[in-house]
């Protein structure tokens, strides 16, 4: 199967690229000692889990839902799981407590009702989950505070039956995106400097921090350079997205979406590739590959493409778009088409695709 | 199962509100002697194509891409399909011919590529598939042009074997989101004034023009009043969203994403329905039930939500969203969970969501 055998629109992964962007994440953790525990919610792909994991560098993997928790152990990718998120809501404790024996399971707190929650489940299924407590760093979104409303919370971890306190984490993800650096960087040692101290502040309250974990692809090399940060979450850095290609990172962008040219006017064209096979919540998708071309705008199923007066582009032609934002973009497609050099050497199944409990409960 | 007991992030149908719906649209159906034909991309849910096409005044369902055309089939929901899309790409019109022999299936096109591709289908299949010839009135998408392009296409079509001309179709997608009324029926009867003399020319030519299909929820009650416009496609009327909310139309907003309050803060709470359960291409959701909160931003799986000092909102509460455009958000999930009075009365297969050949190609 040939790149322009593919079904369109289509998710398509340049082989090569991800595996350089693997390699240079892992070269990185070598080299700077900070552990790997890529974020499996950009991709949810097991086949792009098991290459990351067996780059090297890696102490397990990072999920946002208990979807993908589930799908990590069940394709055996690892046992070694950290759930960045509050897990709150019907059944979502339970189903956390019925993995958690499978493997080390660890699931981010910030209130006592999480903590409550975690606990009942974990006594109802018999077991234990691991907890790590969730430091808010500056982004506005989840977290406690630092001081002391986080050692009342990791306290109240470490005193709870069923539960056991195995860190704490800090997402800086007001940082992950600014294009410049230097701004990068303040605002990461900006939050690192809340979420060390907050970390050194359940330490000597007697409570065991077995792990500070925090970074994203933008401020990988940043706070995983810092001393005191055990490991790091990336995502995006394995297949990247427009909006990321604007900083100054070692990464390609390695997934773009195929599409069909299905009409041509004198000014425009049409593709395949609509709202329904490209995220736009990071603004329009990319073109590379036709000089001058630009969206003007994507609707449900279309895609309406400016073109130069020049242009060459005919009705059945391929059309590649490079969107704007990985995660919500890939969980769009049930299938990656994985190309090396024109050739279509897979097709791996995004498995953790939204959320499964849908797919799962009955009346 | 009550509506507190749904697993969040979910889609969320207000029963009764979408049966007033289904029954004002079957009312102007039958006032005005203009036909329905539902668009199912809007819900991709058998269920809700059941209960439009059993309220009366429908032909038959309207599809956008081969995925629901078959679903459509497979689910025995109607044999009567305008599939309102050029159909171009790698397997694209096999697809369509396998299913041609199972009902009376029309496709639109606007290209001799397209009547060569699935003449060659409908040849290698054995088969015969209705065809439409797409006028451009005024969208800066697909369509050929009126006059002599759209003839000479019809022509080709009603001589080419294997293919069978049915009519003639254009969409007025540039009027239907017009809020000013006046605007919206101005561009709409533009467009009119567009498609019904191409279509007029191409019967002078001796060519059979089964029926003329146009309109949108946005326009139905002025494209549909017409006189030549036979059918009409609405799609978003069935369950609406807050774009389409802010036009004079007599239906209900009839679905909303449930969430859970997964953090509290004293500025602020975040919900577990972020990116990938909510689409926000034509901007971010709406709140009804709080009073002073609004929408700060999503993320892949949170939505920050400002709220005023007196808010009263805790960690576990639901909480739902309103979301802005129908058709990419139900594309997100899996199910709908269909309640009535706070009851869960059923859970709704999204069958065809998502690209169904992704979900069958083996390399």
């Amino acid at each position: 199967m040939k790149l322009r055998d593919i079904p369109t629109p289509a998710l398509v992964i340049d082989v090569p690229a991800m595996e350089r962007n693997i390699r240079r994440m892992a070269d990185f953790a070598a080299e700077s000692g900070c552990l790997l525990r890529p974020h499996f919610k950009a991709v949810k792909t097991p086949e792009i889990a098991r290459r990351q994991l067996a780059a090297g560098g890696c102490v397990g993997l990072t999920c946002q839902t208990v979807g993908e928790v589930e799908v990590a152990i069940e394709e055996g990718l690892t046992t070694d799981i950290l759930l960045t998120n509050e897990i709150i809501g019907p059944g979502k404790a339970d189903r956390v407590a019925r993995v958690a024996g499978r493997g080390d399971v660890k699931v981010a707190v910030d209130s006592e009702f999480g903590v409550r929650d975690l606990a009942r489940a974990a006594r109802e299924a018999g077991t234990e989950i691991g907890v790590v407590v969730d430091v808010n760093v500056g982004l506005v979104r989840c977290g406690v505070e630092p001081g002391e409303p986080a050692v009342a919370l990791a306290r109240l971890v470490h005193e709870t039956p069923g539960l056991r306190l195995s860190g704490v984490m800090g997402y800086e993800g007001h940082a992950v995106g600014k294009e410049d650096r230097a701004e990068r960087e303040a605002l990461a040692t900006k939050a690192m400097g809340i979420l060390l101290p907050a970390a050194q502040q359940v330490r000597e309250a007697g409570l065991p921090v077995g792990f500070v974990s925090a970074g994203g692809t933008g401020t990988y090399d940043i706070t995983g350079r810092m001393e005191g940060i055990n490991e790091i979450q990336p995502g995006s850095y394995v297949l990247m997205d427009t909006a990321y290609a604007k900083l100054d990172l070692p990464f390609e962008q390695a997934f773009s979406i195929l599409g069909t040219v299905i009409h041509r006017s004198p000014g425009h064209c049409v593709l395949d590739t609509g709202l329904k096979a490209c995220a736009v919540d990071h603004g329009n998708p990319s073109i590379k590959a036709e000089e001058g071309a630009s969206v003007r705008f994507l609707s449900d199923e279309h895609a309406t493409i400016d073109l130069p007066a020049s242009s060459k582009v005919a009705v059945g032609d391929p059309f590649e778009l490079w969107p704007s934002h990985i995660d919500p973009n890939i969980n769009l497609h049930d299938v990656m088409y994985a190309v090396d050099n024109g050739e279509v050497v897979g097709i791996w199944p995004i498995s953790a695709r939204g959320y499964r409990e849908q797919r799962e409960i009955r009346l």
